[in-house]
C-alpha cells in the first residue's frame, strides 16, 4: 500500500475515525486504524463492534493495499504534522508503515489488515434522507435523558419514532424523560433504538462534517447506518420493548408557570451551589402568585433566588434535583419556557409556550414540607 | 460591615486572592478570604502563611468591618452573579454574611476577622521599581526550570540578582540550568531567593493585572513584598547559599549549531512522540555537517526528523531529555538560537545568536553509540 495525501485531509479522517476506538479493549488490533487504497481513495475504518466507522478521502501515486496502525500513534503523529503533502508508505520495510513528511521520517508497528474485524455495511432499501442539521438538534435535545447506567439496558438507549412526517426520539433514565419531536418531508415509518453513546459520537462526526447538507440513514434488524459524503457510521441498535412512555405523562395540571428560560436557568444554577450531590442536588421552588422562590441551604449556607413568572392555578411548593432542570433549560433555545405541574410528588413537564417541539418529564424530589 | 460593589470589581479581587488560598491545609480558617471595608475601599486578603495576597477596590454605601468566608463559596457565587451591583452585609444575620444582587439572595457561614492570620506587609526603603512586562518576561524564561521536588531545598527557589543595571534570575533543578537576564533603568544592587512556585502565581496576578506598567517590590530579611496599583503580593524569601551557578557554565564548545528555533522545537516535539517519560524521553541528535538528525524510537516505531542548520565544529551524537529542550525552545521568541555542545557527555548550551538575554544549560542523557 501507497499513497499521497494531504495532511488536513488525513487528519480530518483520523479524527473521525478515533470516535469509535476503544481505549479499553481486550482486542489489541481494535486499538488500531484500518488503511485501506483502492482506486485513488483511502478509506480509514475503526471499530469498537457496537460501532463502526467509515471514512474517505482522495489520494495521489497510489498503490492498492491495506494496513492496521495504532490510532492513537496515528493520530498523535498527523496532528503533529506540517499541512504538507504526506506520504504513506508499507512496502520500505516488513510489518511497519512509514509516514514521511518533508524532513519527518516515521516508521511505526503496523498489523495485518485481514485480522481488523469487519463490520461490513447495511444493504437495504428500507432508509431516510435527514436534515443534518434537524438531526444534530434532535440528538442534542434528548440523548442526555438516556441511562449511562449499562445495567439499565434498553434505557441506556434513544428511540425514535418515525411516522405520519414526524420524527420523534425518546430518552430516560428513569428519573427524567425526553420526547423531542421534528416535522420530517417523509411519508415513511420506522421504529428503532440506538445506544445514546453511540449517537453522542454520531453528533460530534455530524458536528465537524463539512460535507452536504442531508444524511442518509439505512436499516437491516438489527444495524443502522449513517451515511453522509464521506463518512458511514454503523450502529448495532438496541432490540426490546422500550417504555410505554405515552402512558406516563400526566394529562392534567393543577400549577403552569411560563418563564424567562434564561432568567430561570441562572437562578437554578446559582441555587444549585449549596444543592450537593449527596443529597440529590436538592432545590425547592416555592410557586407564588406572581414570581417563584427557588432555595437551597447546606451546612455553608442558603440562597433565595426570586424569578418574575406568569403563573396559572394554584401556589406549590416543590423539589427537584437541580440537575435534571438545568440539562433541559440549557439545550432549549426558546425565550420562554413552560412547567406543569400537579402537585409536589407528581411529575412535572417542561413545553414551549407554543406548539409540541418538545416535552420534558421530570420527577420532582420528595420534601418534608416545614 | 456593609458596602456595595460591582460584580466585576468583586470578581476580579476574588480571582486575584483566591491563588494564595490552600486547597489542602489544616488550618481551616485559611481556606478562607477576609474581607475588611476601611473608609470607602474594601480590601480582600488571603494566604498560604508563605505568600499572602491583598487587592482593594472602591465601594458605596459602606459601614467599616471585616468578615472572613470560604474563598471557593464566595468565588462560586460571585462568578454566577450577573454583572450588577452587589451589596454585601454582615449585620443582617449573626455568623453569616449576606450578599446580595437584583433577585438573589444568599447567606453564607462567616468566620471572625480577628482569627485570620495576618502576615503584614513589608516596611522597608529597601526598594525597585521594575517595568511589569520585563518581570513577567523574565518570570517566564526562567522559573520553569527550578525543582518542583519540595526535598530539593534552595533548588525550588529562582534567584534574583540585581547588579550594574541589570537584573538577572538563575533557576535550576540539577538537570538543566536557566539564567535569564534584562537592563533595568536602576544601579541598586540586590540579592534574594524566592519560591518558584510563587513566582509563579505573581506571574499570574501581574499578567491578569490592568494597572500601571510599573511594580515596586519591597524588602525586608525574610520576605519580599510585590506592589501593583490595587494588589500587593508579600513573599516569604528562601534563605541559604545559592549554587555557584557561574562555576557550573562550560566555558568553551567543540560543536556549535546555530538553528531556526521553531522548525527544531517542532521536530523535537515529533520525535518525542516516541520517547516515553520511563526513558527519559530520550531523543538523539546527531549532528552532521549542515544538519541534524533529530531520531527517537520505542517498540511501536521509530522517527528521524532532519532539520537545516548552521553547524560549526565537530560532528557529534549526543542524547537529550527531550521535554528539558522543549521548555527552553517554547520560553524563547528568537528567531534563531544557538546550541554549543562539548562532546556527547558534557553539558549543552542554548544561547540568543546575539547578546546574553539568557543562557539555558541543559545536561546530556548518556547513550550507548552503537
Amino acid at each position: 500500500m501507497k499513497f499521497t495525501c494531504s495532511q488536513a485531509a488525513l487528519l480530518r479522517a483520523v479524527n473521525t475515525c478515533i470516535k469509535a476506538v476503544s481505549v479499553r479493549t481486550t482486542i489489541p488490533i481494535l486499538k488500531g486504524i484500518l488503511i485501506k487504497v483502492e482506486d485513488g481513495r483511502a478509506t480509514l475504518t475503526s471499530s469498537d463492534l457496537n460501532m463502526s466507522i467509515e471514512t474517505s478521502f482522495d489520494v495521489q501515486n497510489y498503490v492498492n493495499g491495506s494496513s492496521v496502525v495504532s490510532a492513537k500513534l496515528l493520530g498523535d503523529i498527523v496532528r503533529k504534522l506540517p499541512n504538507s503533502l504526506i506520504n504513506i508508505d508499507t512496502e520500505k520495510e516488513y510489518g511497519k508503515l512509514s509516514i514521511n513528511c518533508l524532513g519527518s521520517d516515521f516508521s511505526i508497528v503496523s498489523l495485518p489488515a485481514d485480522e481488523f474485524p469487519l463490520v461490513g455495511g447495511v444493504n437495504s432499501k428500507d432508509f431516510f434522507e435527514l436534515d443534518k442539521a434537524d438531526f444534530k438538534d434532535i440528538i442534542n435535545k434528548s440523548v442526555f435523558s438516556a441511562s449511562i447506567d449499562e445495567k439499565k439496558g434498553i434505557l441506556t438507549g434513544c428511540l425514535f419514532n418515525i411516522k405520519g412526517g414526524t420524527m420523534e426520539a425518546v430518552a430516560l433514565d428513569g428519573f427524567r424523560m425526553a420526547i423531542v419531536r421534528k416535522e420530517i418531508g417523509s411519508d415513511k415509518e420506522k421504529r428503532f433504538i440506538i445506544p445514546a453513546n453511540i449517537l453522542s459520537e454520531i453528533y460530534k462526526i455530524l458536528n465537524e462534517d463539512e460535507g452536504s447538507d442531508q444524511i442518509s440513514v439505512l436499516f437491516e434488524e438489527k444495524k443502522a447506518e449513517f451515511l453522509t459524503e464521506d463518512t458511514r457510521v454503523i450502529a448495532r441498535l438496541l432490540e426490546g420493548e422500550f417504555i410505554k412512555y405515552n402512558d406516563i405523562l400526566p394529562s392534567s395540571w393543577n400549577t403552569r408557570i411560563t418563564v424567562n428560560r434564561e432568567d430561570m436557568l441562572s437562578s437554578i444554577e446559582r441555587a444549585s451551589l449549596f444543592a450537593k450531590e449527596g443529597k440529590n442536588n436538592l432545590i425547592k421552588i416555592k410557586v407564588g402568585k406572581d414570581t417563584l422562590d427557588i432555595e437551597s441551604r447546606s451546612e455553608e449556607g442558603n440562597v433565595n433566588e426570586k424569578v418574575g413568572a406568569d403563573v396559572e392555578g394554584e401556589e406549590l411548593l416543590i423539589g427537584f434535583n437541580s440537575k435534571y432542570l438545568i440539562d433541559v433549560l440549557k439545550v432549549i433555545s426558546d425565550e420562554e419556557v413552560v412547567f406543569e405541574m400537579g402537585s409536589s410528588v407528581s411529575s412535572c413537564l417542561i413545553k414551549p409556550v407554543e406548539g409540541n417541539d418538545y416535552t420534558y418529564l421530570v420527577l420532582p424530589v420528595r420534601i418534608s414540607v416545614s
